[in-house]
């Protein structure tokens, strides 16, 4: 495997499904009564048990976060930059833990599995999940495995938002909350970038209102158009026009629409395309409804720092410069109410091109400044 | 009449249409063998012909910019805050010339005419059509007005870069170019931006390949699209939060992707339905082409001062901090490629929060600083 794999790699990685029969009661009001949770491990659990740590995905991510699941894999997890020997959550220390969430398509139960109640694919009858309904399945993944308290829980963008749920849910399960590239809640502009992307599947004549599974279809052009808006918004501005600028695709004006002219339109539409042919549209409406409702300090009137009032965590936030989904301001934000908490933090802004993506990419300092967190988690 | 409109409106106007015969060459290669304009105009031409001011419209705009086609009518033209008497554009001093671009869905010749040639609707096959040529179209249109020289060419976002465009093609025509929330060119961003709203529009199975009107349907779910993304890139994510907040459309969470659970999903529902039942399909695919298209530096190796080197207006360029679309920094390129062209140039930002569209706002700085320039022009 050495020879296959470089050193810091975890290598070769399998999935393992985790069932549960005891029913999960969900913010919506209804209940899973049975559902699956796919999920990877990477590293060992100490004896003492104090040394997991639980990778949270955002939108469209899923389990497989770190190594290959064979040597032919031509890309490794998706999170591969961050989590193996040596890196910064390093598996040479920790044991990693990352799983798909309920309602996702990647092998977890979602809208794609079959109700055992009915015998038919849940499609657009999957009921909705929340960030803490996430957490509460999360939580249930980790008494599983007998772990009783994360050394950390970590996340961006979404995931973020699931490791600052954990601090307030089970305060007493997480020593450690790393959240990246971060919101305390949505704007109401986050939110309007995500209710173009949700209909644009809801308008698909191929979506049929979500049961598109058991007709043989998929809303692939609504899938396409979600993705290509939301893809906009992981990238910065600068970012784009340094990777496209206004190169043109062929050497001349086509003046012509519907041939490429610029090389961000080839891109975007092979984004779209790829996307489509992999994700489910039911899946990307309750991913995008769950970031608009994420919202802990609702219950106590707005007040973020009531809200985080008995978190016991301590906290990592770190944010990136050009990132305008959300931005440094955004981790601020949560960044104040736990000064104003009293609580353990420490922010970090990073001086990144690349946006919303930032958090995925190899950027010298955020390495460090993660890894340097991270080393002196005590375990 | 002054018991209807008030005193600073310039009342009842109705449109006329010109008709033009000699063929217009296009920068696609196409040309144009007849055409119609539809305009509008406020004021009185002055004995010398030297008090006119052509309005360029944006995107979505037309000739409608001012006073009222009825007394009927709950709205005023598009940008009766800034033209009327006493008004920032004062028609108690300019003849104000405002016209439908070719290629519209206002009345001027554009994809839902009928082509002379071969007797159907245009449709997709009505020829692209860029800045360049319309401010060519224009130009017709002053000499059927015996307007040899405008005062001034006044336009905001791809209105201004019309503005932008006379001061290059017809330096000897045009005394004072104003340039409001203009840019030199779209970044790769803008692009994107436009690029999925063209998506949407040609992947709306209604609108077969852009003979809808022939097939009597209406792409209306990939307009509507279309409009909502444009819609969030024209306002500010401060103004979004200030109008919209999180605040809820019902007193409680639904948990439902059909449902509207913000405001702002209801209101961006609400601009887009609305557009997609008065605009063209095609009409937008042009418009947003155009505004790819126009880079007037790129036969000057992206050399914005050299584009400029034979202008003869004076120029004055308007930008608003909170317009991420076209920001202050895309103006600040105008205002340094014009200095270094060693033109007359005056440039102002104005602090407002909304965004794009608040150069057709009632601003009162930005109507005084515009008043003021106006005021000075001499005619």
């Amino acid at each position: 495997m050495a020879l296959v794999f470089s050193e810091n790699s975890v290598g070769l990685v399998s999935p393992k499904v985790a069932r549960f029969d005891q029913p999960l009661a969900l913010a919506c009001g209804r209940q899973l009564n049975e559902y699956e949770i796919i999920y990877e491990t990477y590293g060992e659990l100490n004896e003492q048990r104090s040394n997991a740590v639980l990778i949270c995905h955002a939108l469209s991510g899923h389990h497989h976060a770190a190594g290959y699941h064979s040597v032919e894999d031509r890309k490794p997890g998706w999170w591969d930059t961050c989590i193996g020997p040596g890196k910064a959550i390093d598996t040479n220390k920790f044991f990693v833990v990352s799983l798909n969430n309920l309602g996702g398509c990647n092998g977890s139960t979602g809208p794609g599995s079959r109700n055992p109640e009915t015998g038919k694919i849940y499609g657009a009858d999957f009921p909705m999940v929340t960030v803490e309904d996430w957490v509460h399945s999360q939580a249930r993944l980790a008494d599983r495995l007998g772990i009783e308290q994360w050394a950390a829980v970590v996340g961006g963008s979404l995931g973020g938002m699931q490791a600052l749920q954990w601090s307030i849910s089970y305060p007493e399960r997480i020593r450690h909350c790393v959240a990246i590239a971060a919101a305390p809640k949505l704007s109401a502009q986050n939110i309007a970038f995500n209710e173009v992307a949700r209909q644009a599947i809801l308008s698909d004549p191929d979506f049929l209102d979500g049961f598109f599974i058991e007709h043989g279809t998929t809303p692939k052009r609504g899938l396409k158009l979600a993705r290509m808006v939301g893809h906009i918004t992981y990238l910065s501005d600068d970012s784009m026009g340094t990777k496209f600028g206004r190169e043109l695709k062929t050497s001349q004006l086509n003046f012509d629409v519907n041939n490429v002219e610029f090389q961000v339109e080839s891109y975007l539409r092979y984004q779209g395309e790829e996307f489509s042919g992999r994700f489910d549209a039911n899946t990307y409406l309750i991913m995008t409804k769950a970031l608009d409702y994420f919202d802990p300090a609702a219950v106590h009137d707005g007040n973020l720092a009531k809200t985080f009032a008995h978190a016991q965590a301590s906290f990592y936030l770190i944010s990136f410069t050009t990132d305008w989904r959300f931005s440094p301001a955004r981790s601020k934000e949560i960044a104040d109410a736990l000064i104003a908490a009293k609580k353990n933090v420490v922010s970090v802004e990073i001086d990144a091109p690349q946006g919303h993506d930032a958090f995925l990419m190899p950027i010298a300092r955020y390495l460090q400044a993660f890894s340097s967190y991270m080393n002196r988690i005590e375990i």
